[in-house]
């Protein structure tokens, strides 16, 4: 059962490993029978995330199968602790399946920002953009058959080199394994007001995976880390 | 069902996630539409192992608890690719049990190889070595106990400090998660002739795990990585 | 001095720390007072390479200015023991340059191997790629540029959005920081017969930097590694 | 120029790239031509603290050679993502170096955390407890050295089993290569109060060289996380 995300994209749990309680029975090895208040799980689960004792959190671990668009996919490799497999272009044709933006979603240059987007576009204006979008996404994914065609009479290019003519909203998926800790941190950068809209719903499908899955680690992440972060932005 | 290892040590599996068919799955997404020639999985594993495609093999984790020797552990925690929990002994007290080699374990220094054993000692040689490791233990956990007891009288020193009175032979215990690539890349110099006999005999318990778990790329594994590196020492 | 690769790329040397003299001090703290032979620093780096240990080659570090097609940055970006700060579209309006190849660089779709390339085109067809290719970038950076405009009356759509319609052959640039061992793990993949020629070039530019580096080790890793690799794909 | 730290230890800097104005140059890269208000670069630097923007600090570089106790160290190489080499105890001989703590640092098991110290001991509670850990430590030695003796008639044991009988308040020493964000997060859960004084004194002695080395960095440092962490832990 894939989430739908954008388009044509999906985040889709494939397996994974540990739970809540996973992280308690990591945590109390440190204690042994120096222990001496037993504290419930979650007492001790929101222990560890306000102190920063992270390794218990990277006993967890899960494995997710994700479509989506290259330009998002670019950020999102940027970070380096997880496990990936991604679909080969090298080897394998990719399939005509751009990201094209809901109207709503097309945003002008923000100006107090230089990093994002301001006021949503007129509805003209939105018109204008997907008719580009659309038609070079065509004219883009036309070339690259025809390039790569095995047709008599062709010209046969090499997979690895017609798809550099593909633009940056065509779709790829890849397997993604990470522990718990690191995709927290992932969330906590890319579930942010500040990210990119187009990797900001990822990272919220995730949250709700993460809330199932996790939800006492899910609530301490939403008390202590997204809370703290707009703090500091705010100093 | 720990598997015991030395005097009072043992690995045993706490959970795993992903088996042979789960390297091959993660290695498909690659391939997508444009395989060919469907290759079955212990095929494709060679192949992946053979071509140093070490990312599916990443696809694997397990998560192990394991009770060993303090100079054992500090060998083991060099491989920085995994997850860790241990037992603290600034918050917990540590147990009364040391290591004492079997006598056919004690060794003579290599004359020809600085880094390891030579014969081993005769029995009155070997007599004498144990009878120094045991009445020392003994001395320093009796000091240990001593120094941190919290009857009346006591000193009542702080845990953080009297360990530092325990030598290298006491047992400590961890959680340790990581995945098959790296896993391998730990038995292959840990299972090595050259690693010391105290941490081969836990990485040759491993061996036997990961064969039962994962049985085409341990195989794998032992047929080209294992090989290879005998290989070139002999360059 | 930045070392021209491609049409429009370069490799470029910003800083670097320690030689082969680092890596033989850090190596024999390993050793102390036990060290026996006082071997000479090449034949400890070749005894080093040779058993695979790995980390006094970590005590080498050096940073490089790369500029490179955005499909190259893919395959380039999985390496992930590397520091990097690369070029921010969303912030920056990105250049006018797009990877061009040369005509002896284009290369039919292999038939032994589905990911690579196999005969060079003709010059007829060689010539229709190049057609397609220019034309389609040239077309989708005048929409890039329009998209973005913050003229009067242009829709001044957001950057981070206007770049989804650029194709994979656009430059981009990165400062990219990696310690030598994982820069030679990284050059044994990529500076393969089997890696895309594309990133090869990059590969064997920075092998003629690291040969003027550390000369030592990298012989050490030609003897060792790159034959070992070509050894293992024969068996 | 070593840094003295506890009886016998030093933390002495080997070498280092980068500083300050590297942060900002790495930073600057993704701004391009897009940048409009050109920051000065203590501001910029203050700004990517802030937000969390670590990769730039990732180009900064530092190694340094490190003589510290065993416990210390096994607190020490839990960190991770740095590049480690040590002192090898099957291969060499240890000196007849101990931490034997000054009175002063004496504490008894704290009531209130579990996991810290108390009170400090009372002269004679100190001196009992200074002589059991010289009387101990002197013991071990004069055995580690009966054990190894290579004279005419001695056991001979390897080394790699005599170091088990030594304790952990034995000095080794290692070279430790870091970049300059995990230098910082290794800074803030070190140099914090809950850490042991043993280890915060070595983070004491790194702090000052951060400061002098990369001033502006430290000071935003300590204006954002170290602030920021003694702030949750007061929630
Ligand atoms: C010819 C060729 C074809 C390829 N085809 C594909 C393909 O079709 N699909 C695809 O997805 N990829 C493909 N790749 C990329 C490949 O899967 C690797 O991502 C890439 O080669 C980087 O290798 P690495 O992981 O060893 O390097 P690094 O990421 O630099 O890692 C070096 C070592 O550090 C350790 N390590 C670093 N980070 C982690 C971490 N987060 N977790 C655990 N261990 C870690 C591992 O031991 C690893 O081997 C291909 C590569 C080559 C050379
Ligand atoms: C006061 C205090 C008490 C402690 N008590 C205990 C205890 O009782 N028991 C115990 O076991 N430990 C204890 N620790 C150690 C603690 O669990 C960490 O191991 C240590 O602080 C290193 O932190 P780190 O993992 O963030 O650092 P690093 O290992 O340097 O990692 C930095 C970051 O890099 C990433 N990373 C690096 N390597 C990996 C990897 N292999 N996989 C995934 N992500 C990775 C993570 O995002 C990580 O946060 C204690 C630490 C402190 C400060
Ligand atoms: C809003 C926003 C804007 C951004 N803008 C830019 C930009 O303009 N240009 C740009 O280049 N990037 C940009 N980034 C990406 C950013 O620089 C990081 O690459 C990305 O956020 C991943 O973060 P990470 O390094 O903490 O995560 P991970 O790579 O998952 O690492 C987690 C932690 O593990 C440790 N670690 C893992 N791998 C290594 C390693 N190889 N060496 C040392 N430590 C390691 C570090 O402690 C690290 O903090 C942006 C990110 C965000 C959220
Ligand atoms: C027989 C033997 C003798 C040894 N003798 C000594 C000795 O005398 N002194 C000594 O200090 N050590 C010694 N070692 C330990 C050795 O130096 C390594 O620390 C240990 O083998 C772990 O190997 P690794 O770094 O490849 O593993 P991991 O730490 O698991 O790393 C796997 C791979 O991931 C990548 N990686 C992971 N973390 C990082 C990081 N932070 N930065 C960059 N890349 C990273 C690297 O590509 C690395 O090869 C010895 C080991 C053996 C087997």
């Amino acid at each position: 059962t894939a989430i739908p995300v954008l388009d044509h994209g999906f985040v889709r749990v494939v397996d994974y490993m540990g739970d809540d309680a996973a992280i308690c029975q990591a945590a109390r090895v440190s204690y042994g029978k120096g222990t001496k208040s037993v504290q419930n799980d979650e007492g001790l689960i929101r222990y560890l995330m306000r102190h920063w004792h992270s390794t218990p959190f990277e006993m967890c671990e899960i494995k997710l199968h994700v479509k989506l668009p290259v330009f998002v996919a670019r950020q999102w490799i940027r970070h380096r602790t997880a496990n990936v497999n991604e679909y080969s272009a090298r080897y394998s044709i990719l399939d005509r399946e751009f990201y094209i933006p809901a109207p709503e979603h097309l945003a002008a240059q923000s100006v107090v920002n230089n990093q994002g987007r301001g006021d949503t576009l007129s509805g003209e204006d939105a018109a204008k953009v997907l008719e580009i979008l659309k038609a070079d996404s065509s004219r883009a994914y036309d070339h690259y058959a025809e390039l790569i065609s095995e047709e008599e009479g062709s010209v046969g290019l090499a997979r690895e080199l017609a798809r550099m003519n593909l633009p940056a909203n065509i779709y790829t998926q890849w397997y993604w394994k990470v522990d718990l800790h690191n995709l927290l941190h992932f969330l906590r950068l890319r579930a942010d007001a500040h990210a990119q809209y187009e990797i900001r719903v990822y990272a919220d499908a995730i949250c709700n995976v993460v809330a199932d899955w996790v939800p006492f680690a899910f609530k301490a992440f939403e008390d202590y880390r997204m809370g703290a972060v707009s703090m500091s932005v705010q100093m």
